[in-house]
């Protein structure tokens, strides 16, 4: 599969930058930064941040250009998963076989390592070459992770935790997880100054994809969209979400083919 | 006291602006507005955005376009307590008087309002009129807020909890107060387009009566600065921080009086 050897590619050098970017963990007070580190670097797929460059590229960006973007939503992806793992809110104790951020550093700590890594995501945005795109992205992705979007689903989702109907179960996947996804993919546009055109495109895939994302997960984990639709009413709206995200690329051509190829990963993936 | 009106009419100022920029209560989802909006309204004296307005006359530049600036300071406040109170935290039942954010709302959605202002503050900030100051804003206030200032004082506060030695305890303060106080002076700078020299001078006044501040409350709470230099030790040093902060002025004229009184109404606060 070409795919694999891409998504590794773009993985190794999403880490790299990450790796760049985070305060190093010795730097005082050391917890905080563990802690940050501990959760960004937990086995993560960078789904988001390879969107952001699959989208600066479908716009004939610099993708080099772009990276520091594509970071700054990974920490965001990050912060959230630390937040919506605390007791007060889904109580997981593992992450992708791990310990979670509150089980390894304490509560205290991952309220904090979450509040850090979104601070220093608008940080690292404002310092992106050009002040009027970095200016929009953090417009963009501020609207898209408050409390009319990712924050809001999360709002959502705790406080129907028994069995949410499905206007309210799509509610909260658009916002808890759609958001962020879309966000990822207009912010790769922006950064390659793309007309409003192509920037409503690719939120949109963002959107259709982002949806088809929570749509597998559900069908991998027998819950959510796979009870309410069933697993096979859930297969065909995945594909039928992944084939108007499609629809969304030909305005691109032959530069859209990783988020073609991404959407397909999105659809078929076992894990 | 004329100070006591500017105070008043510049609360009301940031107020009514703060009433217009949050979400109203029954935007869905609606707990997450209540709460944003239960903790911004909740009495606070305002300190942080009067001295981004006050810093920005000092400078010459438009009161009228500071005042999202200053909100957006006000919001990251906010959103500060609301975290600093969590039982993994400080642990606080009431703060002024009335139950705090989680007591009220429970701290799923205390940590989630927490999170909506922090997010809504940066799009407050990308919202301004020119881009490339807004751009500066941000990266000045994520640098005060991060790991290495607000956060990074949160965290050996609650490393520190039993008798912190005053090393310690000046460097809690220092970031936990002190650096959103300083930011909330340069920001006030920053967007009236001061040159550096300026910029510099409010930052470095905004360091000594942030540092006052906490003395001061520390002597009010008879805690922290007042057992480790003694009541009349932290006196002392309130009002020579107070007179440093008061040189720092003297390069703005007598467009800084209000930046004066504020120093002298923060060093002689009874509560």
């Amino acid at each position: 599969m070409k795919i694999t050897g891409y998504l590794k590619a773009r993985q190794k050098l999403i880490d790299a930058a990450l790796d760049s970017y985070l305060p190093a963990e010795n730097e005082y007070p050391k917890e905080i930064h563990r802690a940050m580190r501990y959760s960004v670097f937990s086995g993560g797929k960078r789904v988001r941040p390879i969107l952001t460059l699959a989208s600066c590229e479908a716009c004939g960006g610099n993708v080099k250009g772009a990276v520091s973007a594509a970071c700054a939503v990974e920490m965001v992806h990050a912060y959230s998963l630390i937040h919506d793992d605390l007791p007060a809110m889904d109580d997981d104790d593992f992450r992708r076989g791990k310990p979670t951020c509150h089980k390894k550093f304490g509560e205290g700590i991952a309220v904090l390592a979450g509040d850090a890594l979104l601070t220093y995501a608008f940080e690292l945005l404002s310092g992106g070459k050009d002040p009027a795109v970095n200016n929009e992205i953090i417009r963009a992705l501020a609207e898209a992770i408050g409390s009319n979007g990712m924050i809001g689903g999360q709002v959502v989702d705790i406080q129907n935790q028994a069995d949410p109907d499905l206007p309210t179960l799509t509610y909260i996947n658009a916002h808890k997880t759609g958001a962020l996804i879309a966000a990822s993919c207009k912010i790769g546009a922006i950064s390659a100054k793309a007309p409003g055109k192509k920037l409503d495109a690719l939120k949109r895939y963002g959107e259709y994809i982002g949806f088809t994302f929570q749509v597998v997960d559900d069908i991998l984990d027998k819950e959510g969209f796979a009870l309410a639709l069933g697993v096979d009413g859930a297969k065909k709206e995945a594909a039928r979400l992944v084939a108007k995200a499609h629809r969304e690329l030909g305005i691109f051509g032959r530069r859209a083919k990783p988020l073609g190829d991404l959407a397909d990963f999105i659809l078929n993936r076992k894990k």
